[in-house]
């Protein structure tokens, strides 16, 4: 826990899934692996400050995940557990290592989640509402109290059976993260650059385009900001990145006295090299041996890499 | 000419061709437009210095584009007119302007090109060998005289049928442009940081591997540079693109003492921003309009999207 710093006061709830996950790739495959976007993230977030978490898992969830989590500082005060099983997602990706099919999923306890936030997490400074239906995202904004910025991802699934609950939701986001097959869904805009500006309109004041491997592209009312991904050859498991990708965002976000846009500009530079991390193995395993040092290095190497 | 600066005392010869273009995207076509790896390279590079071109164009090449690039400066001793047709070239663009459709290919004169470089641009400083055959590229690096450095582009078709004359070409570059797919098809690698490695490894100094509307990653033995596109809304016509990068890095590079790592990601920076210009338009129009001040202008754009 040294690594773990608390210089802000802030806090940083995160409501999302808790899952264990089949994955194949083209290099290996593991089974039952701990993943979910929860996970993802607030790992991620605990190499900044240790974040609060809301999520469900069933009874088969073993206790040395929550130590892991736990040791980390995360704060599980709101994980219920219930009876019957934990959420499982089967993936695999394609020799590229960018495009993955989803083989399975069984959303076991996550199909009647009613996310309770706990009385002492309802005054926190950052919500990140992980990929969940706009309608649990929504009910999750109704129990907290002036939160300082809220952030949110979504996926395709909701914005084509759910789309009047998340146009409902946007207007509410400090900050949207989509991918850009997501950005084209909702907005029929295939030039990037226009979906991103068009989802911008429909509500947050930020708005971060995913290309995976291709870096992220910042969109707010003051302009358009891109960065590349830390080119990495070591390419795993690309599970997870996005989910850390987000949690370095946030977790950087706590950490400093506004959200100004030099600050997400910052953020978005740890969030792109905890990414590169996570995808230099397989679930967890490569963030396990990281600490704060070795992402502060990486940082460096990728400020120099964009110095011209 | 007023913005045309010649620092160096350096000269740069292009050899590669000139070309009819018809080209449809979604947004409009146009018909036997001036294009041409060497016509979009030499305007590009006309930014920083004169360059030379070398090419061949059929009797039915019009006078006013002689003097379109006459005027940018292009040194134009090395262009052959024969008779016959000019090359042409018909492509179709995709919905998402990334990917495109070769329609027809008419060689014409460029079926039997046998380049003379003349006598004077014998001794030029920069030499780009734009996308032709490997054994065209062999033929006019065996008629310079000890070049400070040599670049090149090439494509699928030559890595597929001409890969030994490739192979041959490769250890007596000091650059190679090459796209990700080329960079796969040629290495076999599909991670992108990899298959760059590996090219690295077939002979060239410097490897840049172009990404289109992701940017690109420079490699060298002294590690990886990964530069993202100028993000822009106005995508009409990305013809050129490519050409355009590489002409304003040997334009640049033609400017400055040598081709240190600093003064290459500074020349990818230029070439970047000259590229992002020419898709905003069809064919030349949008570089026609340009001048050396906008270029800087968008340059600290640039430069301040990658700062954190």
């Amino acid at each position: 826990m040294a690594d773990v710093q608390f210089k802000s006061g802030k806090s940083l709830l995160v409501v999302g899934s808790l899952a264990f996950d089949c994955i194949e790739t083209p290099n290996g495959s593991v089974d039952d692996a701990l993943g979910g976007s929860a996970t993802y993230f607030s790992y991620a977030a605990s190499f900044f400050l240790a974040p609060r978490l809301v999520s469900v898992v069933g009874a088969d969830f073993p206790q040395q995940h929550r130590e892991l989590l736990a040791r980390r500082g995360v704060d599980l005060a709101g994980l219920q557990t219930k009876s019957g099983k934990t959420f499982r997602w089967k993936g695999r990706y394609h020799q590229d290592m960018n495009t993955r099919d989803t083989i399975e999923v069984h959303l076991n306890v996550l199909s009647d989640f009613d996310p309770k936030v706990p009385e002492p997490f309802r005054d926190s400074s950052y919500i990140f509402l992980a990929n969940s239906t706009p309608a649990v995202q929504l009910n999750v904004l109704d129990q907290v109290r002036q939160p300082e910025a809220v952030w949110a991802d979504t996926m395709d699934l909701w914005i084509t059976t759910q789309s009047q609950e998340l146009l409902q939701l946007l207007p509410r986001l400090d900050g949207l993260f989509l991918n850009d097959s997501e950005a084209h869904l909702l907005t029929g805009e295939s030039n990037l650059v226009r979906a991103g500006r068009a989802v911008l309109s429909l509500g947050p004041k930020y708005v971060i385009l995913k290309k995976g491997e291709h870096g992220a592209l910042l969109f707010s009312k003051k302009g358009i900001w891109t960065l590349p991904a830390f080119p990495t050859e070591q390419v795993v498991d690309p599970t997870g990145a996005g989910d850390t990708f987000a949690g370095g965002i946030l977790g950087y976000l706590s950490t400093v006295k506004d959200d100004s846009l030099a600050h997400i500009r910052r953020a978005m530079a740890y969030g792109t090299v905890i990414a590169s991390f996570t995808v230099e193995d397989f679930s967890l395993k490569r963030l396990l041996a990281l600490d704060r040092e070795e992402i502060e290095n990486r940082l460096e190497i990728y400020r120099a890499m964009l110095g011209f």
